[in-house]
């Protein structure tokens, strides 16, 4: 049998492999199977459309099952993945319009099914106009009904509910969001997360509120089965049009039951550095795989478009008979609410303490550019670090100035294990339009230093 | 005797030191002793106070000389250090005003004396409105002047050229460039410099000129005194109301002849890691220093505000009996015209090329969020690397967008010898209001990556 590479999956990862396959090997046969009917689309940008700052949702997608015909690669919609047999290397298929089941052969498989939102176990949750935000079709359901609507109830306090909060808000909603754990953003330290909670608060006072230690145990509906209601433990009961589910998501892998690929943290699917599974001739890329934490040298399970971007380029490059590494991850985040920066590479202070690492730590709230300049911004970074090895281990920022190019000047130097010394004194490209004389992320590692060697 | 701390400099390294080594050591004397009447300023932002971005040249200023004294720091203004002799431990200083000359003793010594001008040898230089810029004074001057004037010549293509080629056009002159050389900012390679006169032009067309390869021969006035006209090689004659020598800097260390105190390039004063120059009990810090730069291997001479005050931080630690280590710096600088940030960190190619690395590059121009973002800028970066070694030797670049953020990334990685494999799948934190899934920076190691190894 000729080559023949199947891709299940169309998010990003899939689209990204085929795509940059056909540039290595023009002649090698490539297949995408989506459940979905739009393939390639980016759904980090659903947020912004949801907000209205992004009218089209087609905007959003990279590539059209026509473009990719272009290139001679054959993309089959609304075909879901029951079954992979790695023994014969074929997958049963199942049309999902007509029904029809089928077996396609393949001589490389890349699975790239992603991840699918988790759905908490709550009284009446499939009363009308509960949303997850998964697909473009999710994007255009919430949009239409924030539309019309007057109230919102966001569950879970993670970047999607950090997100469309904003887009709540700016479309003039009321919005409550309801958070189980005793802060919203976990991952960031306690500091950082309620900084950042007060200013979402004290950006729209009255119009937004926030829950944390509250669980959701009911939603309740009128007659036409639409949610009106949210139900707390603590007794609450919040009027509401539309709630949105950020509780969470989970690879998209229970149809690899039985196929012998391996599966790990979380059930995503074990992965080596060239994206290759347990099974030869089967690779994964995108939310469905696992990811090493290099700062942790630890597994983890962080889904993410630009990692699932990265995977795609370098699973196609293997495939292709090429070599690529994909190492790991730092756990790197970003996003925004309104005009605050919300950031954090590597791990926070609790977590350092909770892996073993002896953490010290630095907060600075600096000017971001010279003092004297006009439309400055403010930037807090908090920045840890390891007493032992004298290298960084993380950093979180925010602020209404510019945080990212603080925070990526961080990222080679945790990857590189660069010490705390050496990092302070970086020759940062200094103007007073830009920065500061000395960075402000210079100055935190000059005190996380200081405090670590008196 | 007990002990005495004597630093020469008033501009930003000397005062740095000062403050710092204050707070290290609450009791020992400081003095410091500055030519000018304004000590402990931001030269780096005078370009801005001209343009009047910045209204008050006060606001330029960090501390004053009360400030100082709050801290039990001596400031003597309007004093010139003549001469240093190193084995009495003294200095003869003249105050400027009285004209008297004076011996100080101290045990330990501080120069910070910066750079001056270099004032080319030109027929009629000594017209009025013929200006460097370099202190507070200058840039007053050269305001009030700019103020009542419709044309202004540059001499030099460097950022300082580049910089007051903004205010003056912000302000409404019709200005000219003259460089002797092929292109502007010569740091950079030629594309990059080229694309940066063609925006400078571009954006106010027959407002702007640019002569390169061009030499200014002379100057001609009027009865006043006031210059009027500047005179080329070629011929031209070029009509104007001021004109600034941006024709370079040379460090301020005449005064040291005779001193035993070691000189290195460009007679920048030697000094070691921890800021000590070749005599024991005589540190240095900031314009008046050499550096080392830690691409080449190599030491050389680069005046910079952020060097300053990192030299001036590190030697007040060492002076009051700590460790502090300054390394060498990269030659980063950054700079901008109107909307465009030009920024190069490292190297060019044609740097690399001339010492003998074997460089290769990859230039990229993407928009800097996602491309359905509103909002979007651009940016073009030109990654340097050595094919030998798969490092990164330098990068420049230049756009609309956000620019430093890319820069500031590739700069840990510059010094830590990041392999360009490791670099190119680096986890830059990825959301659509900040970045396209894969960052530029990435896109750009990649291609160099793949030029190197196929």
């Amino acid at each position: 049998m000729s080559e023949k590479v199947v891709i299940i999956g169309g998010g990003a990862a899939g689209p990204k492999t085929a795509a940059k396959l056909r540039r290595e090997n023009p002649n090698i046969k490539i297949d995408i199977y989506t459940q979905e009917e739009i393939i390639s689309y980016s759904a980090c940008g659903l947020p912004y459309y949801i907000e209205n700052i992004i009218q089209n949702p087609e905007t959003l997608i990279m590539r059209t099952p026509e473009d990719f015909q272009k290139q001679n690669i054959d993309v089959h919609i609304k075909q879901q993945c029951l079954k992979v047999n790695t023994k014969d290397k074929t997958v049963i298929m199942q049309d999902l319009i007509s029904g029809n089941k089928y077996e396609v052969n393949y001589t490389t498989l890349v699975i790239a099914t992603g991840a699918t939102p988790v759905i908490p176990n709550i009284a009446n949750i499939n009363l009308k106009n509960i949303f997850t935000l998964r697909t473009i079709q999710d994007g255009i359901n919430i949009k239409n009904k924030m539309l019309e609507s007057k109230r919102a109830v966001l569950l879970g306090g993670g970047y999607i509910s950090v997100e469309l909060m904003e887009a709540f808000v700016h479309n003039g909603l009321q919005v409550t969001l309801i958070e189980k754990n005793s802060q919203i953003l976990k991952m960031f330290d306690e500091d950082f997360s309620q900084a950042v909670a007060d200013y979402i608060i004290g950006k729209n006072p009255g119009q937004v509120s926030i829950f944390t230690n509250e669980d959701v145990v009911a939603f309740s509906g009128n007659k036409k089965g639409e949610v009106t209601k949210v139900i707390t433990a603590s007794g609450k009961e919040i009027e509401t049009d539309l709630v949105i589910l950020g509780t969470g998501v989970r690879p998209n892998t229970d149809f690899l039951e039985g196929s012998n690929i391996k599966l790990g943290i979380y059930n995503s699917i074990k992965v080596d550095k060239t994206l290759k599974t347990s099974i030869q001739g089967v690779y994964a890329v995108g939310d469905c795989t696992d990811n090493y934490n290099l700062v942790t040298n630890r597994y983890t399970w962080v889904p993410m478009g630009s990692t699932a971007n990265k995977e795609g380029r370098c699973a196609a490059i293997n495939i292709a008979g090429g070599s690529c590494f994909f190492d790991g991850i730092l756990n790197s985040t970003i996003t925004k609410y309104f005009d605050l920066t919300i950031s954090i590479i590597g791990i926070s202070y609790k977590e350092a303490q909770e892996l073993g690492f002896q953490p010290e730590y630095a907060i600075v709230t600096k000017r971001d550019k010279a003092g004297y300049m006009p439309n400055t911004g403010t930037i807090t970074l908090k920045l840890i670090a390891d007493r032992n090895t004298q290298t960084i281990l993380g950093i979180q920022g925010i602020g209404d100035g510019e945080v990212n190019q603080r925070i990526n000047t961080v990222i080679p130097a945790i990857l590189g294990k660069t010490k705390l010394e050496t990092f302070m004194n970086l020759d940062l490209p200094y103007s007073p339009p830009y920065s500061p004389a000395i960075d402000p992320v210079l100055n935190a590692a000059q005190i996380v230093y200081h405090k670590i060697n008196g």
